[in-house]
């Protein structure tokens, strides 16, 4: 299979000198933040790593989320499909590639299956989902895949050891990934085994995390520093302080839960997502006192004061419970002086804005917001510097593929890695580009261009592009429809009727001089074409709007 | 008048001892960035300080800027306008302050008054402007106003003394500032004039800029501090340098050109707005030597190298110089390997992604990106907590009232006085709120509710705000247009028909079921009123495209 895609791409016959053994092709996530994805070949079987969502910008004209263009994957056919860890954007297209691979199996962690399923339920399709655990190997036809425990901000996260089963090959994807040995909730990132594994190995080809390349931290904050910030907090005389977090964050959720205790305050998890993730890490019996936590919030009133709320919509989510909370719109909370509001997360790119409106509001209102660059409430999932090099120190890689990144943080992750290890050979791909090792472990790489990925709004259905340039016509101009019924186009004033939307008042007072226009063009033209004087017509109304507004609305004519 | 509207507000009558002898409301800027607008009032006459707009968010549904309800300021009639600088966010809203007031007497720096003029030009009006230059005095009926010379990062930046005639009062209002004593093109803030003045009086009120109050930068660095770092790029072996800044930024553009003469680089401005204020700036004698500068880039070639291009779309603006040459869009310049783009500027907030994605392209395409976290390439305008001392240490202010910021940079703002200056009051006002002096020098703030922010789009056109929700509607649903002849109704089919604008083709295809069941609903329904019909109909078809999509089309209907 991989040597037919070989040739297909225009390369040379192979020979047995040059035959490639194992591909790589990342289908997204490399050059933007989201949607990863990523085909992994040996000789004749293929798999998928990841099927993640990318969240749209905000004009985002009703999409719910885009995922790659999935055609790409129908020549190989992939056996299975490997789940790294359970965010949305490693898990959040899954529905799209079952309905492509109905026999696909797939596999992931425990915790990952259960947010698979709960997925899957609101999705109203069932599969079953395999088991996988570190260090237990998963064999392939030509290579075996190994889950390798590493530390990230939801549990459960794995990086994925590849190995040639005919070459001296190895590789490890580590795509989300931090090194915290503090964190009390889970054991450390497994350096032993990956420093032991990979030394019998003479190629060995890194694909790691690039999100925080960047970063003024050098080294990733642990989960575990920040338990004495919010004892700190939890410690003064605030009334009630809402905690805002990224949700899947489980080990966050336990700090508060387990800080607030040892205050002697009681939780309340608010908002639909906070409430799902911690009911199942509950289930999972990931949290065990749940003593402390107040289960509906109609138990309570406004006058209670010694409360922790966890809360949903730490973006800025127009539906979080957060952005109602802060606009006064919310039915059980009403920000009171003496509030506190610990953002302990950070703005995803994009939702900057949003967020420091939700703050302003707070403080309209009389409470008080702290974020991360008051005090340390939050520690990014990823990877600094200092937590790359303890990476590549223990695999001692022979190549790094920079993945998990905007382009821009690719190249810089590239750099850095010239910079400090110019032994090691760094390949910048994009989505879409191949990268292949070949049997004499050498690497090749195919530019093919990147198809843009595909708009999903509503119940997993594609909108398509045209569409969208649609909606964003009638988003910035507003329509005018019209219907005029033929049997009256011979009398002196035709029977038409006028409907503006989304269009000013200084437009909708000029209907009777529209109507005119309209009339006045049957009075001087002759019908020949219905289509022919339907676009005569919008451009003469178009243009009369443009003289008045100073653009052009979309004009809709029915002639009936 | 100030008397009555003291009264209006439900105090108790005013005796002579305590009388609003002056009062100050702003109108935008606090709480928000950007639309900043003061109207300041003495006993018998009021002005307005600046009149800028508000820059829409992303999802603008068309929108070109927003201004605030300018109703509020009927009841002062004021008498003039003030411009403290030529930022769109301080001038920009001048069309619609002149149409309100047609007589309103205009004062402005020369610069500003030239910026202002190019704008009446491209709205067909006409309005002579008064200069004004530091220091000299401006006579008011109960009280004077006298220009201030600051530092910001525009040419011909005031603050304004206001000085009572009456009583011990002054204040001085420094909306947008820096201190900077090594910028070659400009004096430093007049911080003598301030100290000497500001001694006369017993109570002095500050209102002092709070953009940059959390900022990591204690001082702000000067537009000097840039010279090197423009000098060491320029240096090096790059292809050519694409310097990207806010185009206002006189300084800044007078730093580039001179250093490219330094190293034998011709200078391109590109993009409308860099070249209208590069023109502008040479007009007033501004920048003197244009010998390096080439006017018109068909002039060039691609293969010329040694080049220098001022580019606009600092911001990402979809329609900026930049985006185009990004995406490979421009007909002039495509990106090569070894082409630098240099961000000169910083991202206002809500336009973080945008910039991000360019920088994506530039490293795509084979470029490389500098921006200010790499290396001092950027100065802000606005002052770090040493420049807010320095202006305090000067003007010696028994009260400050924190502006031009959002809510929760005006209260980070009111701590950080508080907290280091515990002798002087701080008072937090938002929009539409009122802080009255009274003649014992006693302060009063009366706080109204703001209202909303008015959308303008296209030719200065209002947009009211039930016409943006029909847009956020059509842009998150998109519609369906159907007309219905009347005399069809009762026959077994009717005559309709079916226009879909923005809906994906999944419901596109099922047009003779929405058609079965519109004649389906005539075969079951006497219908009497032909407007209940209408609106039974939607809801059957939006019911049935929910079904399908998860989401309700926007419906229009017509019986003719």
């Amino acid at each position: 299979m991989l040597q037919q895609y070989y040739l297909k791409k225009g390369n040379r016959p192979m020979t047995s000198r040059n035959k490639p053994i194992f591909s790589i092709i990342p289908i997204g996530g490399l050059g933007q933040i989201g949607s990863n994805m990523t085909l992994i070949s040996g000789m004749t079987e293929s798999l998928i790593v990841d099927c993640g969502i990318l969240f749209p910008n905000e004009d985002s004209y009703g999409i719910n989320y885009l995922i790659p263009d999935l055609d790409i994957l129908e020549q190989s056919s992939p056996s299975s499909l490997i789940i790294t860890h359970g965010h949305e954007d490693h898990i959040g297209a899954i529905y799209h590639i079952i309905k492509k691979f109905p026999n696909i199996k797939v596999l992931a962690s425990p915790f990952s299956s259960k947010l698979i399923e709960r997925k899957f339920k609101s999705q109203k399709i069932s599969v079953k989902i395999h088991p996988i655990r570190p260090r237990e190997e998963i064999i392939f036809s030509d290579f075996s895949v190994t889950p390798v425990q590493t530390n990230h901000s939801i549990p459960e996260t794995f990086g994925l050891f590849f190995k040639s089963k005919l070459q001296s090959f190895c590789s490890l994807l580590i795509s989300d990934f931090k090194f915290d040995d503090k964190n009390p909730y889970e054991s450390p990132m497994d350096l032993n085994y990956i420093k032991n594994i990979s030394q019998n190995f003479s190629k060995r080809l890194l694909l790691a995390d690039s999100t925080n390349i960047k970063s003024k931290n050098e080294k990733t904050p642990s989960e575990g520093d920040l338990i004495t910030t919010f004892e700190s907090l939890f410690s003064q005389n605030y009334k009630r302080i809402f905690v805002t977090l990224f949700p899947s964050n489980i080990f966050r959720q336990k700090t508060v839960i387990q800080t607030a205790k040892k205050f002697n305050k009681k939780v309340i998890p608010y908002g639909r997502s906070v409430e799902n993730y911690l009911e199942t890490a509950i289930d999972l019996k990931m949290i065990e006192d749940e003593s402390g936590i107040i289960k509906s919030v109609k138990s309570i009133n406004s006058k209670d004061d010694n409360l922790v709320i966890i809360i949903s919509g730490c973006q800025g989510d127009f539906k979080g419970a957060l952005r109602r909370v802060a606009s006064g719109e919310d039915p059980y909370f009403k920000i009171q002086e003496g509030d506190l509001f610990v953002f302990s997360s950070t703005p995803i790119p994009g939702n900057e804005k949003k967020i420091s409106q939700i703050m302003n509001k707070i403080y309209e209102s009389g409470g008080e917001a702290i974020t991360n660059s008051d005090c340390l409430v939050h520690a990014s999932g990823h990877p600094g510097k200092e937590d790359l090099k303890i990476l590549y120190d223990a695999f001692n890689p022979t190549d790094i593929i920079p993945i998990h990144g905007e382009s821009h943080l690719l190249n810089a992750h590239k750099d850095f890695i010239n910079e400090l290890f110019p032994d090691i050979k760094a390949h910048v791909i994009y989505n879409f580009n191949s990268l292949l090792i070949d049997n004499n472990l050498e690497i090749t790489t195919i530019n093919d261009p990147p198809k843009p990925p595909l708009f999903i709004h509503g119940k997993e259905v594609l909108l398509e592009k045209d569409c969208l340039k649609q909606r964003r016509k009638l988003a910035s101009s507003g329509c005018l429809f019209i219907s005029i019924k033929i049997e009256s186009l011979g009398k002196k004033r035709a029977n038409l009727k006028l409907e503006f939307f989304g269009l000013p008042q200084l437009i909708q007072d000029k209907e009777d001089e529209i109507k005119w226009l309209i009339n006045n063009y049957f009075a001087k033209t002759k019908i020949k074409l219905f289509e022919k004087s339907k676009e005569e017509l919008k451009i003469e109304i178009r243009r009369f709007c443009n003289k008045l507004l100073g653009y052009k609305p979309i004009v809709f004519i029915h002639f009936i």
